[in-house]
């Protein structure tokens, strides 16, 4: 099921799309208050039982995606852990040895935005980067979970770009602040449910920039598949329901690339990956005072 | 006022210690749904009203201290963000520059937990470190706050112990998950409001392990302040209420003893602030399958 959070008259909705219809589940269900974070903590059992209810309906609750715009699927999800140096590749073009263990680091999720939402570049940096990412939805919490099991404890699957400020990033050494300003996190369009992706280790995934092909990969081209990455982590922290893991981006990011190429004002970056949908958000250059709240 | 969240009866509440007396708010509000997130949303305007409400109260609701579990007294901050290097002494005993702007890592807000809490200290390290950290409260929201403007967005203060697994920190490079195994963030005991610390920039700040003290300074001696450290960071990312920053540990951390110090099962890391209390926590090493969930 591809599920989405959407806005229609100022409000917000949970819905799922289907053939270019979004269905309202507030509606379809007539729960209200019904968020995506609850869909996620009640689990894939719980979106069979919509399955079915939804194979009754006589699409009174369906509306035309373009009438309602969408946000990010999960807005507040718990943590946003980050892999680094997942792709082999991604790690040639920088000329580093690939990590021994998977290589994390953070994102807030106040840096979360859906598609179709601007990607603010801040003025403290001349180098934002995009970085093409698969990214996956924790279900059930988990600590140790082992790796038989992980897959028990993903709920679903969405597109990230994983945004950073170079200049910021690497003069600061710790990754955090170069890779969570504000809208940094562009997720969508969808939160696909895991059962509609047989093989999250064989996807294309693919990154453009006004219609250059930047990156164009596979997932099966990560170093840490999934599965490892969650087992090796959960050995440290407990994975929480609604909490965001993205796995690392393949070669072919901004920086590394000669002639280097960051994002520019109105410059449209789009990211697709297989079965995923497509995540389009354009660049806007920070004005000053533009978000002061 | 000194704001707690405690458990009874296997029942979550939140309260305010007065003499060693913990008066439940949720009864006095009659309020039963309150949390401290809804307290710190609601900001310091709401404080003084419940105050007000305490002056005529006739302590029908107040417990001996004793007769209940304190917890974090947040124990869901939004995103916590760390401040490295923060004091003059600190860089010093690591021979390290200090920093010419605040560095910023980041800790998963899973990680937190209350007084008197155990620290698990995980199979994967042998080097667990203590450092005690002034922690502020973010009460409103803001993005590129004026260093003037900061306090108007403090709610209040509290006790952090960024515990830290060296060996994991040092060999990642990355803080991220050295700094963020499950129990490495203890909190408490209170929450002290924002109105009750005059000058959060002179506030006596010690650390003792087993009697013995080994971090002992003042929060006069950072090296970027408060201000400064909002003001600059607010210019990347929005502040949200609940978020919590913990401003960086004074020099005498273990891992820069000589003879280098860490935490053992069974030893007990006490640290205090001038103002916000005493926050207790003993250490227990982690047995296999222990914690799987």
């Amino acid at each position: 099921m591809k599920l989405v959070t959407f806005t229609k008259n100022d409000q917000d909705f949970v819905g799922t799309v289907i053939d270019n219809k979004v269905i309202n589940l507030n509606h379809l269900l007539a729960d209200p208050s019904l968020t995506m974070m609850d869909l996620v903590e009640h689990g894939l059992g719980y979106i069979k039982k919509i399955e079915d209810k939804l194979a009754d309906n006589d699409q009174e609750f369906a509306m035309n995606l373009d009438e309602v715009v969408l946000k990010a699927p999960l807005p507040n999800p718990g943590k946003v852990v980050c892999v680094g140096l997942n792709y082999m590749d991604h790690c040639r073009e920088q000329n580093v040895e690939p990590p021994k263990a998977p290589l994390i680091f953070s994102k807030w999720s106040s840096c979360v935005i859906g598609n179709g939402e601007n990607v603010i570049l801040p003025s403290e940096s001349t180098q934002v980067d995009y970085e093409a990412e698969l990214g996956v939805v924790i279900g059930k919490e988990g600590k140790n979970i082992a790796e038989d099991n992980v897959f028990d404890h993903i709920f679903g699957y969405v597109i990230v770009n994983d945004i950073s400020a170079r200049d910021v990033q690497f003069a600061d050494g710790q990754w955090a602040r170069g890779k969570s300003y504000d809208t940094f996190a562009p997720c969508g369009p969808y939160l696909v449910t895991a059962d509609e992706i047989s093989d999250p280790q064989n996807l294309s995934i693919r990154c453009t920039v006004n219609g250059n092909v930047l990156q164009d990969s596979n997932t099966a081209e990560m170093i840490f598949t999934i599965k490892e990455v969650i087992a090796y982590l959960s050995k440290g922290f407990t994975f929480e329901s609604g909490d965001l893991l993205s796995t690392g981006t393949p070669h072919g990011v901004g920086v590394f690339r000669d002639p280097q190429v960051f994002l520019n004002d109105g410059d449209e970056v789009i990211v697709e990956i297989e079965g995923l949908g497509i995540l389009r958000n354009k660049c806007a250059r920070e004005t000053e005072g533009s978000d002061v709240k």
